[in-house]
C-alpha cells in the first residue's frame, strides 16, 4: 500500500494558505474549506476578490497611518473634524470604539502597534518621529493618549508623553476608573484603587 | 458633525467576504484584516490566489463523490486500495482520520452530510440512488457504515443499511467502542482503528 496526500493539491493549498490567518488553525482550516466548497462556493469567489482588492487598493494614511483608499483618507481630509485634537491609539479596531462613544471630534493617530522590546518593536519601528511630526505642525493644541491600560500601552504612552513633551503641545491620557454600568463588587481590586486615586469632586 | 463609514471600502469588503466563512463573527473578520494587512500582505495574496483555484480547479470524483482534482479522485484511481470494501462516511474530515488509523485499505464513499430532514436534506438530497449504483457495481463486497455516532449520523446509517439491503451486498458498521454522541473527526486514531476492527453485520 502507497502513501498519497489526503487531500488534492488545490484544496492543500486553500488549507495551508488559511492557516496563515491568526487564529486559524489546521483543523479550523481543514473545517472552513470543506464547509464552503461545498456550501458557500460564491463566498470563495467574492473573498478571493476582496483580497486582491484590499491589497491592491489599500495603503496608509500619510497622515494618521490608518488603512486607507486614498493618500490621505476620508476622516483627516473631513473639514468637520476638530484638527486642534490629536488622539493617538494602537490600532484601527481602537479608534471603531472611540468613534462608536461619540465623544471625540478631532482627528486620529493609529500606531498600529504598541512598544513591544521584546519583539523588536521599538519607537523607531512605531515611527514615534512621524508621531511628534505630526503633533507638532502648530495646529493640534492636545495629544490625547488613547493607548491601552495594558503593560504595553501604559509603556508606550509613558514614552510617547516624554517625547511630547519636547514640543509645545498639552498631552492628556483617557481617565482611569470603574467602567460604566458596572459593580463595584465586579471590579478587579487595581481598577478600583485607580478610581479612587484620580476621585473627582462632584 | 456628518457620520462616515469607519473603514475604506476594500477593507469592508474585506471583512463583509471574511464573515461568510464558518465561525468567523465581525470582530473576528475585523481582527483578521488588520492583522493580515499590517503583517503578511503576501500570505493575503496567497489567500487570494488559492480560494479562485480551489473554485477553478477542484470538482467532485465521479465515484467517491469527494473533493478531487480530476474526474476520478486519486484514491479511487488507487489499484492497491481493496475495491471489494466500501467506506460511507459523512465528510472529507471523517476519511481522513480513518486514513490516519490506517485500519482501512478500501475505497469510500462521501456523503457530503446526513440526512437532516428539519433543513431539508433527505435521501434524495445525499443521493442515496448514486450510493446504491456505487455498491451494485458487481466488486464491492461489503459496505461499511461509518457515519457518525450522533443522532443524525445513526439514522444515516439506518436507512442505508435498509436501503442496501435491496441489494447483493454486506452491510456492516462500525463498531461502538466510539464513544456514542462523538463525531469521529474529533476522536483518538487509536479508538477509531479498534472500531474498524470490530465492525459488525447489521
Amino acid at each position: 500500500m502507497d502513501h498519497q496526500p489526503l487531500e488534492p493539491e488545490p484544496l492543500l493549498s486553500l488549507i495551508t494558505a488559511l492557516r496563515r490567518l491568526p487564529g486559524i488553525g489546521l483543523r479550523s482550516a481543514r473545517r472552513i474549506s470543506y464547509y464552503m466548497l461545498q456550501h458557500d462556493l460564491q463566498g470563495l469567489d467574492i473573498l478571493s476578490r476582496a483580497l486582491s482588492n484590499a491589497v491592491i487598493n489599500l495603503c496608509h494614511c500619510i497622515q494618521c497611518n490608518n488603512f486607507s483608499e486614498n493618500e490621505l483618507c476620508s476622516m483627516c481630509s473631513n473639514s468637520n473634524r476638530d484638527s486642534n485634537l490629536l488622539c493617538i491609539v494602537e490600532t484601527p479596531a481602537d479608534r471603531n470604539i472611540l468613534e462608536a462613544s461619540r465623544s471625540y471630534h478631532g482627528l486620529y493617530y493609529v500606531l498600529m502597534g504598541h512598544l513591544a522590546p521584546l519583539d523588536g518593536i521599538g519607537t523607531h519601528e512605531l515611527s514615534f518621529e512621524r508621531v511628534l511630526k505630526r503633533a507638532s505642525d502648530g495646529i493640534v493644541k492636545e495629544v490625547i493618549l488613547a493607548t491601552n491600560f495594558t503593560a504595553e500601552g501604559e509603556t508606550t504612552a509613558h514614552f510617547l508623553s516624554e517625547a511630547l513633551a519636547k514640543i509645545q503641545v498639552k498631552v492628556s491620557r483617557l481617565a482611569r476608573g470603574v467602567p460604566a454600568g458596572s459593580e463595584l463588587e465586579y471590579v478587579d481590586a487595581g481598577t478600583v484603587a485607580w478610581a479612587m486615586m484620580e476621585r473627582k469632586p462632584t
